[in-house]
C-alpha cells in the first residue's frame, strides 16, 4: 500500500509552526508497512487543494490528512475530499450535540459556522474526536482508494489516529502492530557496531534514533494478534540487550532520570547532587520525575570556589593544589554532599562548560565526575572529555547524563568502568579512587 | 512572487526526523514578501522528483530545495532540476579541491562518488557551501522561473540561505530585509489586547510566536537599504515597548536568563537561588549563560522539609505552622539563601508541581515565589496559580520564568506588581511582606 500525507494549514506555509504531524504520521505508516511517497503542505485554498487531491488520489492508495477541519468558511478540506471521492456530507445531530456540549462546558455558544463541523460522510464514516470538537472522516472511492481526515491539533490528531485510523489500517494490512523502545547510552555508531545486523530485520523492524549522548532503538513487530506482536518485540529486545549489556538502561521510559528514580525507590536508597559546571541540571532532571521527593532531598549548586568550601566543606588547600576543575575536588564534593545530606549515593561535577575557561591540559569540555556510595564506602571518579561537542548546552547535557548513569549503576550495583567507556567521544579511563577518602591530597588527576 | 518548498530525503518520508527546514524557509520567504503555496517532501526517487519539479515549475516562480545533494548514486536532485530548467552541469575544479581539502582535514579521502558533488551549473551559478562539502546551485529558465538548491543539513542550509540565496531574492524583490525579535512575558491573548492593531502593519510586519509563559514578537521591515529597514524595525519596537511596558524584557536574546545575567553584571550584583518545586531549574537556567559565574555562586535545592531547615535555616516551627508550601516559607528560604550566600538578590520557590500533593486550598500548580533584595532590605512574595496547565514540566517552567523575572525586576529596580499580574493565567495579587523580615510568624498567607 502506498500513501501520501497532506497537511492543510496556512500557519504551516507561513512557517509559524513546525510540522510535527508529518513526522508522526510518516513513522506510524512506515511501521504499518505502508510506503509514504509524498508529504505535502497546502493552505486553505480550495483550487489548490482540489488539484492536489486529484493528483494524489490517482497515484496513491491512501491519503492521510491533518488540518482543515475548522469552523471557518475557508476550511473546506472535508467538502473537497468528499467530492473527489464521490461522497456527500450530511448533518449528524449526535456530533452537533457534542459540539454544543463542549461549548457549554467552556461557557460559550457555538456559531452557525460550527454546524459544518457536524457534517459527516454518507458513504464513508465519521471518526469521533475524543479530545476536541471536530470529528474526522474516512472516505473510500469505488476503486478502493481511501482518505483519512484528522484534525491539525497534534493531541487530537494523535488520539484519533491511535483510536480510529490505525485500527482500520491494521485490519487492511491484516495485522496488528506493537512497538517498544529500548533506551541505550552511547552514540549511533558505537551501537551499530554491536547490533548492526539486527537493523536489517524485516519483522520486527529495528530503527535507531539519536539523542544527545544516548539513542533510542525502536522495535516494531507486525503479527496476526497483539500478543504475538508483543512477543516478537520482546524476543528482539532480548537479543538487543544481550549485545548491548547494561548500557541499555530501560524500555519505554520518558528518560534516564525515571530509571534512576525507580532504581533508587526499589532499593530504598537516596541520592544527593553537588554541581558546578552543570549548574543544577542533574537535580532538575531528578526532580522532574513525579514522586522523586521520596529519594531526593538535597542538591547543591556550588558555582564558585568559595561556595564549594562553604556548602560542601571542600578544603581550599585541595582546590589550591589541584585546581577547582580536578578529580580530587569532584570526589571531595561528592563526599561533602554525602556528609551533609545523609544520602547513600551522591554525584558531583566540576568542569569547563565553555566557551571560555580552558586551562593547560584541560580544554573546554573537560568535566570531572565524582560519585560516592556510602553503603560500601566506595568513591568513583571519571574524567569526561566532551569538548568535541563545542556547545555549552551539549557539554552540560552529556555531563548530566553521565552523572545520572553513575547514580543508576551505583544503585543497581552494576560495574562502572564498562558504562563509562561506552560513548565514542566519552570519558577516558575511569579510576576508582578509594585513596582519596583517606587523603584527597594523594590523588593526582 | 510565488514559491514552493521541496525537501528531498527518505529520512523525512520515514519520519526519522522532523522537517524544520520547511518551517525556516517558509518564514524567511514570507518575510521577503514571497508567497509559499506548497511545501513538499519527496524521497530520492528520480521519476517522482521529475514529476514534482515539472508541476511546480509550471505554476510557481521559485522552487526552493533542501536535501538531495549527497554523494550517493540516488542523490540526483541537482541533475533532475538542471534538466528541467534546461541547464547542464560541469565539473568545477575549485569545488573539487574544497572537497579534497575537507576530507584531508578529517583524515579521509574522497571517493569517486564525491566528484558529482563538484558538478555545477553552466548557465546558472554555484552556491558555495561555507559549512560543508556540497555546493548548492541556482538555476533559471528562459521564462524567469528560478530554483535554489541547498543542502539538507540545517546548519549548512541556513548559512547558504543567509549568505547566498536570500541576497539574490532581496535584489529581485528590490529591497533589503531586517528583522528584530522582541521578547515579552505573558501569553498571546493578553499581548494582543495591548498591541493588537500593530499586527495588521504591512511594513514592517509584526508576528507573534508563543512560548511557555512568554511570547516573541518578530518585527520585519523591507526597505531599499539595510539602514532604512533597521530604522523601521526600531520605530516599530518603540511603539510595541510603549504599549507593553516592562513586560517586554529584551530584544534578540536567546532567553530571559541572558537578560537577567546582563542586568546583574551591569549593576555589579549577585544572585542566589533556593528551590523546592523547581528542583534546580532556575539555577540551571542562570548557569546556562556563559560567564554567569561572575554573578552567581550559590544554588540550593531543598526538596524536603529537613533540607530547608538544614541548608537554609528555615525554622521548622514556621513550616509546622504554615505548611511547607506557603508564603512565609518561601520568604524564609529567600532570606536564608541571602544569609549564607551573601548575594544581594535571592529568589526562592516552594510549591506543588503535581501530579500529586494537592492540599486544601492549594491545588496542584500553587507556587509561592519569594524574593529578597538585601540592598533595600525588601522582600517580595507572590502566589502563582499555575494548575490550569496540568503538566508538571509546564508548571515548573512557568514558575522558573517568574523567578527569573523577579530577579530582573529587582536588579533593574522595576516595579514588581505590574510584572507579576501580567500573565493571563498568572499570579494573584502579589504582596510585599516586610513584616515577615522581623517575624515571619506574623504573616498568614
Amino acid at each position: 500500500m502506498t500513501a501520501e500525507i497532506i497537511c492543510v494549514g496556512t500557519e504551516l506555509l507561513l512557517g509559524d509552526i513546525v510540522n510535527t504531524n508529518a513526522q508522526f504520521l510518516s513513522r506510524e505508516l512506515a511501521e504499518l508497512g505502508i510506503s509514504v511517497l509524498h508529504q505535502h503542505v497546502v493552505g486553505d485554498n480550495v483550487a489548490r487543494l482540489k488539484e492536489l487531491v486529484s493528483t494524489a488520489r490517482a497515484r496513491s492508495d491512501l491519503l492521510v490528512f491533518s488540518g482543515g477541519l475548522g469552523p471557518t468558511a475557508d476550511d473546506l478540506t472535508k467538502e473537497t475530499v468528499a467530492e473527489a471521492f464521490g461522497d456527500t456530507l450530511v448533518f449528524d445531530p449526535e456530533e452537533w450535540q457534542k459540539i454544543v456540549d463542549f461549548f457549554a462546558r467552556t461557557g460559550r455558544t457555538p456559531t452557525g459556522n460550527n454546524r459544518k463541523q457536524a457534517m459527516v460522510p454518507v458513504h464513508g464514516r465519521k471518526l469521533p474526536n475524543a479530545h476536541g470538537t471536530a470529528p474526522g472522516a474516512w472516505f473510500e472511492d469505488a476503486d478502493g482508494h481511501c482518505a483519512a481526515l484528522m484534525p491539525g491539533v497534534p493531541r487530537e490528531m494523535k488520539a484519533m489516529w491511535a483510536e480510529q485510523v490505525r485500527p482500520i489500517l491494521e485490519r487492511r494490512q491484516n495485522c496488528t502492530i506493537h512497538s517498544k523502545t529500548l533506551h541505550v547510552l552511547g552514540g549511533e555508531s558505537r551501537i551499530a557496531e554491536k547490533v548492526g545486523g539486527l537493523f536489517d530485520s524485516a519483522n520486527p523492524t529495528v530503527a535507531i534514533y539519536c539523542k544527545t549522548g544516548e539513542s533510542e532503538i525502536r522495535v516494531t513487530a507486525r503479527a496476526a494478534t497483539a500478543d504475538k506482536a508483543e512477543a516478537q518485540c520482546d524476543a528482539m529486545l532480548d537479543k538487543l540487550r544481550a549485545r548491548l549489556g547494561d548500557s541499555a538502561y530501560d524500555v519505554d521510559v520518558p528518560s534516564l532520570e525515571y530509571t534512576v528514580v525507580r532504581a533508587l525507590k526499589a532499593r530504598g536508597l537516596h541520592a544527593a547532587t553537588a554541581e558546578s559546571c552543570t549548574g543544577g541540571l542533574v537535580a532538575e532532571r531528578i526532580t522532574n520525575v513525579p514522586g522523586s521527593s521520596e529519594v531526593f532531598s538535597y542538591g547543591f549548586v556550588t558555582y564558585s570556589e568559595a561556595a564549594k568550601a562553604k556548602l560542601l566543606g571542600v578544603d581550599p588547600a585541595l582546590i589550591e593544589r589541584y585546581n577547582v576543575v580536578s578529580g580530587p575536588v569532584a570526589v571531595a564534593m561528592a563526599l561533602g554532599a554525602q556528609r551533609i545530606s545523609g544520602a547513600e549515593l551522591t554525584v558531583a561535577l566540576t568542569g569547563i562548560a565553555g566557551p571560555g575557561g580552558a586551562l593547560p591540559g584541560k580544554p573546554v569540555g573537560t568535566v570531572y565526575l565524582g560519585g560516592y556510595d556510602a553503603r560500601h564506602d566506595r568513591a568513583y571518579l571519571m574524567r569526561l572529555t566532551l569538548g568535541g561537542y563545542r556547545e555549552r548546552g551539549i557539554i552540560r547535557t552529556r555531563a548530566a547524563l553521565y552523572a545520572l548513569d553513575l547514580l543508576r549503576r551505583m544503585a543497581l550495583d552494576l560495574p562502572q568502568p564498562e558504562a563509562l567507556t561506552l560513548d565514542a567521544a566519552g570519558p577516558q579511563s575511569p579510576a576508582a579512587v578509594p585513596a582519596c577518602l583517606a587523603d584527597p591530597g594523594r590523588l593526582d588527576l
